[in-house]
């Protein structure tokens, strides 16, 4: 037994039968969620009929529109679209890989959500009378919102990592996230709307963290599967635009009603048009022949979003959206040429995803101009009741100047980034212990490991099958022998 | 002619020339609908400029939003959607079978909203002093709903029917499912808001029992080709994500303004949620190294959905919907590992897509879920407002009980499925003349019996180029009597 | 120099290489549109916070819910959908040409929609008090409209072109766009809520007269790569369907709030279902066999959308809007069997996507339906205020009749298909320049040139492993001379 551990810790060998872990893992997480949610789960005053018939009569509400799920549906079902076929199908790329990529993508989304409904309704919607959380479709935006977090830390272990670890990566990611937003938006009362604190530079750093302490030395011995086909990447196109076209819906989706939600849409749309033109010039220029790279086009074109998360709903002017993406444009695709392969070269972080230069960085840098921008605001551009409604200069903060709020601003960004390095490496420890069902160094990027796969080749060509006659034809007995390499 | 229908009858020859019958049918088809539409179709008073102009004059509505088109236009976008790339992509996952999946899937129901807007139309929009349909956004919908029912019989027939057989499914389809959703929801006055039985029930078994009388004993000599591929199963996964995705706006397309819409997305939600980890668990369990296998992602994490069609718009507790979906996740995957495979052997019911695990048996638990619910309902949890509202307890059903309700829910369940096993057989003879151009038992899921298929392989590998050059050069004059198999 | 220059002209060497010119358009462009956002574009009174307060105030408006984000934005995403996805993918069906046609749509779109903000939004959003331009989300609706047409247009010229070439299409398209938009709309008057005499009708012959004027002479050398495999047709129809299911936002985006844009979306979508019928009928029947053809399937099957664009927001009935899209399917598919091939032979243009057969005549066809329902409006269908809504009938406009209206509409048609024609030969002589990149006849859809695209084969099946070592065996000292080609 000490032999074998040994044997596993050092790589030697690995088990990578889940039969038992996964199911496990499934069944015990699932009926633990029905627990919690029978405990702690209610609909709210707007889900809930004789609560909403109750609301109306007490505001003097006439039509059912204005019920907050006609303000937020439209965005929440962009979002949703973006967390399961936006981040799914982005990971398709590999050329075999593609199973688990929206596979593992699909289950770990679907338990997080159910985990985030707890973890911030504990933090947002518990009544502290009835002890009940109550939810409603804001919820299921914020959910989505915090399991992003730990997809965005998937990409930094993609092929490298088992199901289960996955799901564990997602049970301490969405706690992590709830405690780590709590902290930025309602301690330090930072503006958010996107995340580009609470979810990209959390999530971009998470996973570097934890792909930082699972290491793996001898990973150069699935290289052969580390990369991309054609249809593989015309597959991570459609998550891409996805992620691309909803963008604005995502950092939209939680910001206040009216003006808020519409500028936060077109400061969005803009920075992503402009990030798309340098991330194409960059990646140009970046080839002997100008020839583009499609893992420039398929992740750098997003950065203008992440970056745009947390300013999005403040006035930083259309002129200042475009600039914000023309410079992550740049810095996003600078990072998947240089930067990734430096970073996994002298510092140990092999980045499947470069989710480094898409989500940590831009992310980062979003955390920095929210605050600069924050702390540029004023009377004139804002108005008073703008300036208060925007920033929720209320209650508690209501005395707090702008530039208190830039500075807490930016240490939003620094938490979201604390929270996410040291949270990563505790949770790469943990995924350490050669329990997990992960693969060994040579067995990466393969889905013969966790799928039945079907047969490798799409159709037999009928040259092939004349070819495959005319070699039996000639084999000698002697050929009999050789192995045929199973894929 | 007799010799060649006996022939036909019995499978020897079967002549899939539809070159005639497709355009006949398409042709004749339209040009009805046109004249039916002529007679009978008109914008209703929220689409009609003179009447909505009258309409906000005679209730005092001041602001547009008001229109009908703002609450349900959303939802039928994600309706649509589903129809058209859910339905369509997930029938994909056949190697060689991609273009009649999506591309029939396209035309059946392009041609089924438009008989569907007819047939529900007489049942629920005729004005009986005009004698004519009025129509909107909600017909919309329901044509959608209604439609689906056929594409989901398409499910169990796929790779085994003619274009012009699937035109008859969907004409008789539509038709039945007008007949017994007018029986359901208005003369038993059921509530199936995401239509567990009017829709997946009466769909599934509709299908199953088509796919019995058209049984095919030698099917097995086009089992090669029943199966899929790397790719083919990836592009089955935007279907599987498209519908999963968007379920909760199905299952709240058609639910009351207001709570009823919100807290049907909440229940749809949680229910698809848990049946994924379900699914995953079962799958992996099944397996001897626990590896999944897609079929069961790509279908079995659907069924809370499903399942969740009639109860959603109940105050069935979010718990309660975790359970739902956790149960039906499981029944789903034990379905296709068991049942399937035991149906076809057993009861000679051929069902290419597993429909009976997917629709059949989630949509009858749905609307046994759905009764169950329904009984327990009280005015403590839902208010005597919302009680009335949330079951139409209006006009002649206004002394109705929770209890009586709950024994008409059991009962329209039993008349969807009687629907769909009656209809279904009467269509499955209909179908069984040979004069409608399907396949033979060997020629069966093939695109090429009714597509110009293009070249079978994506590209000639170089490495291809090079052995073809090889092995020309070394045969024998003799090898070049040897047939190349045409795949 | 000269004689590089006479080389080039003739076609005999292409020099591809773009590494200075693709980012130096990129660079330039984007920093022109940085500078002109920020001396001309602002947020609108719907989304500056300011602004929105003070609007609210002073119109005593009580509700968020008034802001016209909510009446647009379900619109915008999914015009922004057909954009990206439906334009995108539906140029993935070339074999080798999957990355160059989603990728170059995605660049030129996202640079189009900023320069066309501010072309469209000097026509029409310019204050002339102050000298700004204020964009809300109808803003961002036009300019994906504005771009459309450019994207159209990429279509006739897909594989021929360079990415560079590409901008300069769309630079100019959006400038020519924007100008007979103002003709049309504002100086004409005419309706055409979808576009299809401004977007449709002016892209398809703007594409058509570029490549007339960039006529290859040798493209047949280009030949084995002119054509789709299984896969590529299948990546296809996801463009295909999110165009189809998203038509009846595209023509209702821009439409009168309320029962504008609801009736707008039920003429376009049965005129879309009939169209599905009767391309698949005259596919088939095109075929001797009954065959399908995938061409038709992708794009006739659309031309229903193209031709109600005008109508859609009309009274012109729902039967009508099914005979429009009846004879639209029949007319589009006709164009592909026939018109295409016809006007590359005689005509010399070479039109990749036969853009001419769902864009350039069905988008004429609904410019001229168009007339021809305004000219039938009346009193007794509108109503009185009906028909100076629909008709915008106010200030200047008041005293036009119907009959004039029409004409009007039959004037625009002329003026867009002109401004495609004559602006189209321009461009293309710009482009003619051997300055460009652009590739040679022989070197036609080809991904190569401008891509870095991955090893050709999906895997290396074993059957392939083995007979490579089989082969390597048995060959002589003298084949090793036979240079492999490489692809």
């Amino acid at each position: 037994c000490m032999g074998w551990c040994a044997g596993n810790f050092f790589g030697r060998q690995k088990n990578t039968n889940i039969r038992v872990s996964l199911p496990a893992v499934c069944f015990v997480w699932q009926i633990a969620m029905i627990i919690l949610f029978g405990v702690f789960i209610r609909y709210n005053e707007e889900s809930d009929v004789r609560k909403w018939i109750e609301f109306k009569h007490s505001h003097n509400i006439t039509s059912d529109i204005e019920n907050d799920f006609y303000f937020r549906y439209p965005s929440f079902q962009d979002v949703h679209v973006m967390i399961f076929v936006g981040f799914g199908f982005l990971m398709t790329f590999l050329k075999r890989y593609s199973f688990s990529g929206v596979g593992f993508n699909f289950l770990i989304a679907a338990f997080g959500l159910q985990w985030a409904l707890l973890m911030q309704g504990w933090f947002h919607s518990l009544d502290p009378n009835t002890g009940k959380i109550y939810i409603g479709v804001e919820n299921l935006i914020n959910a989505d919102f915090c399991v992003a977090g730990s997809l965005i830390a998937y990409g930094a272990l993609l092929g490298k990592v088992s199901p289960v670890q996955l799901m564990v990566v997602t049970l301490f990611g969405v706690t992590l996230f709830a405690v780590e937003e709590y902290i930025i938006l309602d301690l330090l009362h930072c503006r958010d709307a996107g995340g580009s604190m609470v979810i990209h530079a959390f999530g971009g750093y998470y996973g570097l963290a934890i792909s930082w302490v699972l290491y793996r030395p001898n990973l150069h011995q699935s290289k052969r599967l580390n990369g991309s086909v054609y249809h593989s990447d015309v597959f991570a196109m459609i998550g891409t635009l996805f992620l691309w076209m909803f963008w604005p819906s995502f950092n939209s989706a939680i910001t206040a009603h009216g003006d808020g939600q519409h500028r936060a849409v077109i400061n969005t749309y803009l920075a992503l048009a402009s990030s798309v033109l340098t991330a194409v010039a960059i990646s140009s220029m970046s080839q002997k022949r100008g020839k583009l790279d499609m893992v420039h086009i398929q992740n750098a074109t997003l950065a203008g979003g992440v970056a745009m998360g947390t300013a999005a709903e403040f006035m930083i002017t259309p002129y200042g959206s475009l600039i914000v993406g023309f410079c992550c444009g740049i810095i996003s695709t600078f990072g998947y040429v240089f930067v990734t392969p430096f970073l996994e070269k002298y510092f140990k972080i092999q980045d499947t995803c470069g989710i480094h230069n898409l989500h940590a960085v831009p992310g980062m840098l979003g955390g920095f101009v929210g605050a600069i921008v924050a702390a540029a605001a004023s009377v004139e551009v804002y108005g008073r009741e703008g300036l208060i409604e925007t920033f929720a200069f209320e209650g508690d903060f209501a005395t707090r100047s702008v530039l208190t709020q830039g500075g807490y601003q930016a240490a939003g960004t620094c938490v979201a980034i604390t929270f996410g390095l040291v949270g990563g490496a505790l949770v790469g420890f943990i995924l350490k212990f050669p329990i997990w069902g992960d693969p060994a160094d040579d067995n990466c990027y393969d889905d013969e490991v966790y799928w039945e796969v079907p047969e490798d080749e799409e159709t037999i060509p009928p040259v092939l099958e004349y070819n495959n006659h005319m070699i039996h034809k000639h084999q000698d007995i002697s050929e009999s022998n050789f192995s045929v390499e199973q894929s």
